[in-house]
């Protein structure tokens, strides 16, 4: 198929295999790298990535793309350097885009699904490759640090893509090609017809990304769609291209060499004052929208695109709840890392601390409320505050609103509340202009969810008082319901605690860990094991992965006629 | 689990095992019995079942629901006698209704998908029981023929519920119960997490039916959302609420004996004056609309139901195209019976004949123009004309808004085209006051389309002329894209033009049957095998049945925890 494929056929097929196996036991998986370790990649691949972004810097970023109406890029500022990029790329008339991603589905879409699986997994491994320049690309626009950025924007975002490619390929499978139906009616003689079942997609989609993690749900979006036989344009935050766009290149460039049209993965720019997002999905060309982003345009695009198939993963108000813990400092210290990772840019970080006022049992003692909130305070303090691991936990924060955000929280946390810890840069030996900020932790009325009972983006955390762990338990999952949450988190010693609260979680679809406490970051998601998103409150209304991300987005055409 | 089954609980789990193989190979299956011969169900059924339905008449119908607020059922008026049934039904305040729904789901949904199955196959085999009075209730509100009414509110319509239900039981089994996920992170000693996999319904759900086939498409999707652990509400026609309250009693009935809240299943009825499905359908809480009806309060409810799930299953505008045929008189009297067959009522009738002006090769010769014109009249003639089989094939007009339109358009075609036969009552010696119609059939310029380009509700069938086979595919798929088809036909010998024309057809999403000209009514959809609209033009944006019609009811809600 390619004459420089990375992998033979029977290699591709072993992945998917292997894939297929482990969303089926949701087992632990990866084919992809996930540490930017020298030892795995060989000495001089840091460097050269490193130097290939670089040189990228200040140029156009050229893209055979049709229609071309102008260039766009004056957005893209790092968060590390506070300097533009200079980098400029191509902006294309959305009609165009549109009508060539149609014009490029129809031998795509009439391929077996097989042969699309091999040129996707093909893609993944290509798109690995790159790994250490996309990794410097996703530091400079949506400003994570460095080895988060290489596992978000590699082998953990390819593994998502994986993940929706094999249940893609599953559903595809689902529908057999042809079948032979005998059926006798009034006649002695039964008829006899031939059927086949031909694969339609619905598509093409837009694939909408947000600034802060450009691939990490990109990927999965771009391969449900190419694997049930659609095209997807891609368009990036104006503040986050160049990550979507070398993507695209790559996406591009391996469909070409498979001998299939590289318009089946097109990317849509635009610039913060001329936005096309409406635009491109109100076209009625554009069948199939998926969206990652803000609760507020998630919610608009849910209420508003009509007929259009609409997959959202936005945001929502992550809580933790003590009852108990083994090690109240453990269960805090994870999850404060949680919430200073990335100053709390992931749509997984914690939020909300409901802590009882009589205290939290840890081991054989009991903390008392105060006591509780100090250990929060220093946590953060440990982790985040001004010492040598701060810089590589929080990285930057990806727009300046954010701080603004942190700024206006604090300002009604003095008026509302108590400001239990004041947000603070973060010194970065390496980038001294870079836009840090530690989390502000402002302690909340519990009756007063109008101010923490939403997601408040960017480091900002609310302790909250409650009488009783059920309590918080209530407000934290009817919160849940309403305002949605992605990752909840229950810290409790008592079996029967746990087994009580657990329905009211499950009830109000949020996904929940409880008493992780360290070995691992507590907010980690992992591919092919954990659903991420649950589809059932406002934080988005689709999963990753599950059929209902990857079934809808092609039907089934059936010709039959008599045999013989 | 019950004390009456009508089966063993292994008895149900072969029927479910069949179903499932029937829907991999989609091959012919059905556990029910399609026909009403006294040899399959004995001397006394048919009287039994006649008897129940005329005991029916002229009394309040009971149903143990909450929230009734007044009674309703003075639009059901027979078709047949013209005169009212004289059942009243409980109206329902909505909010009770969907309160009910909601309080219903908790136990269900926690109850393991085998069981739900078992409930679910009981369920049918329980309604296949009524199966004589259901069709004497269908024939007096739909206004289907007997032998319809049995196969169509019987064993075809269990059918398609029992494929909904397996398909159903896949999605759900795709999702592991339980994992152990094992990792290895920055420690030496890796993680152990346990995740449990809760599956959530979305719903409640909203069933809206329609006046002519009120069970049909109703079963496959009561059976899809209570399978995935929704409950629901079927809201039926107001003209045809019986078959629908006497289907959601038994429901009820087999709920209630296996230990599950009734209210899984409830009845929301409404009268013509004062209709409740917008408002029921716009309840915060009802997620999930099942519609069955025309194709503009389906495209409404699509575009204006927000952030809901909808499946719709509409109209569409049904080609024929005949470009060659073995034996045209054969391929035109399959056609035309299928166009009669129950006044047009059918969605899978069709509506267009496209026939090219040089002629229809037939065999070793070439049939002209007009004498195909003829062929096409003297075929209904004989089969929906004033003789003996008319009565039984025509049926009734379940509207007599349907008589206006065959008036209307026959006026239109005296200005704009030319009437080739015109439609006249069908005499029926049982019923005289039944209010039949046979086909009308007019002439059409091929450019006139939007006289012929959309559906034409009723017995109402359109010739038009075009210079080629190829121009007929050409308009016949473009019309189906843009106005929507759920069945077409094309007749032709010469497999170049059928090869080449194919691909306009899936393009279109619009499937097409071949060259079937006798055997079988040729608009006869098999559950199991036949995919029932595919969901990619207005004819619907759902399919009977694929894994889209199911996955989306449910998502997954995860709770996970380290081991020990």
């Amino acid at each position: 198929m390619t004459a420089i494929a990375t992998q033979t056929r029977s290699d591709r097929r072993k992945v998917l295999e292997a894939a297929l196996e482990a969303v089926q036991l949701r087992d632990q998986f990866s084919p992809f790298k996930e540490s930017p370790s020298k030892k795995l990649h060989g000495e001089a691949a840091p460097r050269l990535g490193k130097e290939r972004f670089q040189a990228r810097l200040g140029k156009p970023f050229e893209l055979d793309q049709p229609g071309e109406i102008g260039r766009v890029g004056e957005a893209e500022i790092s968060p590390y350097t506070r300097k533009p990029l200079g980098i400029d790329y191509p902006r294309c008339d959305k009609d165009a885009l549109i009508k060539a991603a149609r014009a490029a589905m129809g031998s795509w879409a009439a391929t077996r699904p097989d042969t699309r699986a091999d040129v996707l997994i093909e893609m993944l491994f290509e798109l690995e490759k790159d790994t250490f320049e996309t990794a410097h690309a996703t530091m400079h626009t949506a400003g994570q640090g460095f080895v988060m950025a290489f596992s978000g924007s590699g082998a953990n975002a390819l593994d998502r893509g994986l993940e929706a490619l094999v249940y893609g390929y599953k559903a595809q499978m689902d529908v057999p090609d042809t079948a032979r139906w005998t059926k006798r009616f009034l006649d002695p003689e039964p008829v006899t017809l031939d059927k086949r079942y031909h694969r339609v997609p619905l598509g093409p989609a837009a694939i909408v990304c947000c600034a802060t993690f450009p691939l990490w749900n990109a990927y999965p979006a771009l391969t449900a769609n190419l694997m049930t036989g659609n095209a997807a344009i891609l368009k990036p935050h104006p503040s986050s291209i160049l990550p979507t766009a070398m993507a695209v290149a790559t996406c591009r460039r391996v469909l070409d060499r498979a001998g299939f049209d590289p318009n089946l993965v097109l990317l849509a720019t635009d610039s913060p004052d001329q936005p096309v997002t409406k635009e491109l999905i109100a076209h009625p060309d554009c069948r199939i929208i998926d969206y990652t982003g803000s609760q507020r345009f998630g919610t608009w695009i849910e209420q508003n695109a009509g007929d259009r198939l609409v997959f959202t993963e936005t945001a929502g108000c992550n809580s933790v709840v003590f009852h108990s813990a083994q090690d109240f400092e453990k269960a805090a210290g994870a999850v404060v890392r949680a919430m200073s990772s990335f100053s709390s840019q992931m749509c997984t970080a914690p939020q909300n601390y409901f802590i009882p006022r009589s205290g939290v049992r840890s081991g054989d003692r009991v903390i008392a409320y105060e006591e509780a909130v100090q250990i929060l305070v220093s946590a953060i303090d440990r982790v985040a505050g001004d010492n040598a691991t701060g810089a590589a936990v929080c990285a930057t924060v990806q727009a300046e609103s954010t701080l603004g955000n942190v700024e206006a929280m604090t300002a009604r946390g003095e008026r509302e509340g108590r400001i239990l810890r004041h947000a603070s840069p973060v010194a970065n030996p390496d980038y001294p202009d870079a836009r840090t900020c530690s989390p502000v932790l402002i302690e909340s009325e519990a009756d007063n969810e109008d101010f923490y009972g939403e997601e408040r983006f960017g480091p900002i955390g609310f302790v909250i008082p409650v009488e009783t762990a059920e309590e918080g338990v209530e407000r934290a999952t009817r919160q849940a319901r309403s305002r949605g949450a992605i990752s909840s988190y229950l810290y409790s010693t008592d079996e029967d605690f746990i087994e009580k609260a657990l329905p009211a979680y499950i009830a109000a679809g949020a996904s929940v860990s409880v008493n992780i406490d360290g070995g691992m970051p507590v907010n980690f998601m992992a591919a092919y094991s954990d659903y991420h998103v649950t589809g059932l409150n406002p934080a988005g209304n689709a999963s990753l992965t599950d059929l209902a991300f990857v079934a809808p987005r092609f039907r089934v055409v059936q010709t039959r006629r008599k045999t013989g």
